[in-house]
C-alpha cells in the first residue's frame, strides 16, 4: 500500500529492538507513528485500539512476545507475555491464535535463542498475512473485472474497515480494490461511514485517500438508495467470525447492506482469510454472540474542529439512553460469495469446504 | 404534548400580533423560543429551518401571511407575502398548499377585513393538523395494542422525526406512541439517529424524552439485528411523499429497515396525513426525484462539548468527498399498512382509494 506515493505496512520492526506502529485513534486527523520497545507498550497499543483489525492485532501480539523476551527470555516471561496480550481483547480469535502459535515454538527452545526466533516469527505472521491478502486480492480482481461495463469506474461499496489499516497490508475486502485499482481498472468505492464507531469515515476513506483510490463518503443510510438506481456495482465487505455454512458476523449493518443488494440483484462478496471461519458453529445470528458496547460511541463523537483540534461533542440529549450493539450477522442466503485466500466459493457448507477440502474429514 | 409536565404546540399567536416558534437548530441541547413579528422574520424561520417539517412549515407560512398584512393589508403585499414564503423551500408541498389556501381565501375579501382573516386561517390550519394527527394516533394505537404481548413494554422502532416537532402538535409517527404511552400502555422507542442530520438523535429523542416516552438511540446500522432477535415488535415511520399505489419517500435509510422488517416478519407502517398522497405518481423509485444535499452534513457535525459550549467537527480525512442524498423510496410491497387520518390501509391503490373513495372519480 502507498501511503501518498511511498510503499508502507501498517507496522514494521525498525532493527534495532522496536517496532513501529501507526497510532490509528489519531486518524484521519494526524498521521502519527510511534516506536513500541516494550511487552507494556504493546499490551497498551492493543488495549487501547492504537492498532485495532484482527490480523494486525495478532502481528503486533507476535511482536510483544519478541519484545518481551528481549527484556527477559526466561519460561516465565514467555508465559507472562502470552497472559498479558491475550487479555487486551479477549474475543479477538487472531490474538489467541499468534500467541498459542509463539508460545508452541518458544517454548520448546532454549531461553538463548528465543529473542532472534521471535523476531523471526512475528515477522512470518506478518508476510503470511500479507501473502493471505494478496491472493484474496488476486482472486476478487476477476470479480471487479466482470462487473465492469465499458469505461465507467466500477462502483464498489463497503463498509467499516476491513482494510490496510486492519492488517500487516494490503486489507481483506479492499485488497480486490487496490489490485484493481493498481491494474489500472477504474474503480470508485462508496465507504460507507460505519456508526457509531466511523471507521469508514476515518480510517478506510484515510487509506483509500492515501493510496490514491477515488471514493465517497457516505451516510450508512445511504446505500439501499444506490443500489435501487444502479449506482453500486458490486459489495465487497470483510467479516470477523464465518460459520461452518457461511453466514458472517460482520460489523453492525452489514446485514442491511446485504438485504438491500439482494432485493436490486447486487453481487455481495465477503473477503476472508481463513483463520476466520469457525468451524464448529453453524447458523450464526443463533449462535454468535454478539457484542454489547458503550452507549458513548452513538451520543458522543471525536474530530477535528477549524482550529485545528480536536474535540468531542455530545449529539443527543442529556438523559437519552443509548444502545450499541457492534456487529450483525448476514445469513449466508444473501452472500454472493466468499472471498478466501483459496479462491471464490458460494457462502455454504459446500462452497467452504470445496476451498478447504482437508476440512471434510474434520 | 408535553414539554417536562406543560402542554405545548411548537408554535403558537401570542395574542398581540406575534407569533412564538421554538428554534429547533439549536435543540436538543439549548430549548428556546423566538417571536416572529414580520413577514422577514417567518421567511427567516423557514429558509434556515428554525422550524421544519412538512405541516409546521405550512402553518409557519400561514402565520407569515397574517404577519404581512398586518403590516400591509394590499393586494401586492398579500402577492409578495405568498411568492417569498413559497421560495424558501421549493420542495415543501404542504408549504405551497398553505399559501395557495391563504391566497384563495383572502385575496377576495376587502383589505381591511384580511388581518383578522388571516390569523383565524393561520389557526383553522393548525387545527386542522392537530386533528389529522390525532386521528392518526387513534388508528395507530390500535396496532400497537395488537402488538402488545403480556407486560412488558412494545418495542417500536423509528426513523427520523416525523414527530411533534414536525407538526403543529403529537407528530405523525410518533402520535400512535404518543396516544398508547398517554394510554398506559408500555411502550419503548428504539429511535433511529438517522445521519446524516441526526434528527432522530437530536429531535425525536429530545421530544419523547421531555414527554417522558422510554427510548433509546442507536445508530442506523443497528434496526436490522434487533429484529433479527426480536426486539422489535413494530416500525412506525412518517413520510414525505406517498404514491397512489403506496410506495413511500421518506428519510434516507427507511426503505433498509423495511427490508429488514419484511426479512424479520416484523410489521412496518408508514403513518401519514392524506395530503402527503401524490395521486399523480405510482412508481415511486422510478418516479420520485431525490433530492442531493451537500456533503458537509455527512463530513460535518455539530455538538455540545463538555463545557457547555457548541462546536462543530470533522469526521472525515480531508480530500475525501462525500455524497448526501436526502431520500429513499420503500416500495409498498414491503410496507404493511399505512396509517392516515381516516384509518389504516394496505399500501396500494386499492387500500388508499378504500380510505379516500372521492378519488376513485378523479
Amino acid at each position: 500500500m502507498l501511503v501518498d506515493g511511498k510503499a508502507m505496512r501498517t507496522m514494521w520492526p525498525t532493527g534495532d529492538g522496536r517496532v513501529r506502529i501507526i497510532d490509528q485513534t489519531k486518524l484521519p486527523h494526524r498521521f502519527e507513528t510511534l516506536d513500541l520497545t516494550s511487552l507494556d507498550a504493546a499490551e497498551t497499543a492493543i488495549r487501547d485500539m492504537l492498532v485495532r483489525g484482527a490480523p494486525l492485532i495478532g502481528a503486533t501480539a507476535a511482536y510483544g512476545v519478541a519484545l518481551a523476551l528481549q527484556a527477559d527470555a526466561s519460561d516465565s516471561s514467555l508465559d507472562q507475555a502470552c497472559r498479558v496480550l491475550a487479555a487486551t481483547r479477549p474475543t479477538a480469535i487472531n490474538l489467541r491464535w499468534a500467541l498459542d502459535r509463539c508460545r508452541l515454538v518458544l517454548s520448546a527452545i532454549e531461553p538463548a535463542d528465543r529473542v532472534a526466533t521471535a523476531w523471526r516469527l512475528a515477522a512470518e505472521i506478518c508476510d503470511e498475512d500479507v501473502a493471505i491478502n494478496r491472493a484474496i486480492g488476486q482472486h476478487g480482481l476477476a470479480l471487479i473485472e466482470r462487473a465492469r461495463r465499458g469505461d465507467r469506474p466500477v462502483n464498489i461499496l463497503t463498509h467499516c474497515n476491513a482494510g490496510w489499516l486492519a492488517t500487516v497490508d494490503i486489507g481483506t475486502a479492499t485488497a480486490p480494490i487496490y489490485a484493481a485499482h493498481d491494474a489500472g481498472i477504474p474503480v470508485h468505492v462508496w465507504v460507507d461511514e460505519t456508526r457509531p464507531r466511523n471507521q469508514g469515515a476515518s480510517l478506510t476513506a484515510w487509506e483509500l485517500g492515501r493510496h490514491g483510490v477515488p471514493h465517497s463518503v457516505i451516510a450508512d443510510n445511504t446505500g439501499g438508495h444506490l443500489m435501487q438506481h444502479g449506482m453500486v456495482d458490486l459489495c465487497i465487505v470483510g467479516t470477523d467470525r464465518t460459520t461452518a455454512r457461511g453466514d458472517v458476523a460482520n460489523k453492525i449493518g452489514t446485514y442491511l447492506k446485504a438485504l438491500a443488494a439482494f432485493d436490486n440483484g447486487v453481487p455481495f462478496y465477503v473477503a476472508l482469510p481463513s483463520p476466520t471461519i469457525d468451524w464448529t458453529l453453524n447458523d450464526g445470528v443463533k449462535e454468535i454472540p454478539i457484542e454489547q458496547r458503550s452507549g458513548t460511541e452513538v451520543t458522543h463523537l471525536t474530530g477535528a474542529t477549524e482550529d485545528g483540534g480536536i474535540a468531542t461533542i455530545r449529539v443527543t440529549p442529556e438523559g437519552s439512553n443509548a444502545v450499541n450493539y457492534g456487529f450483525d450477522v448476514t445469513p449466508a442466503r444473501l452472500i454472493t460469495g466468499l472471498i478466501t485466500e483459496n479462491g471464490v466459493a458460494a457462502a455454504s457448507r459446500e462452497g467452504l469446504l470445496s476451498l478447504f477440502p482437508e476440512r471434510r474429514a474434520a
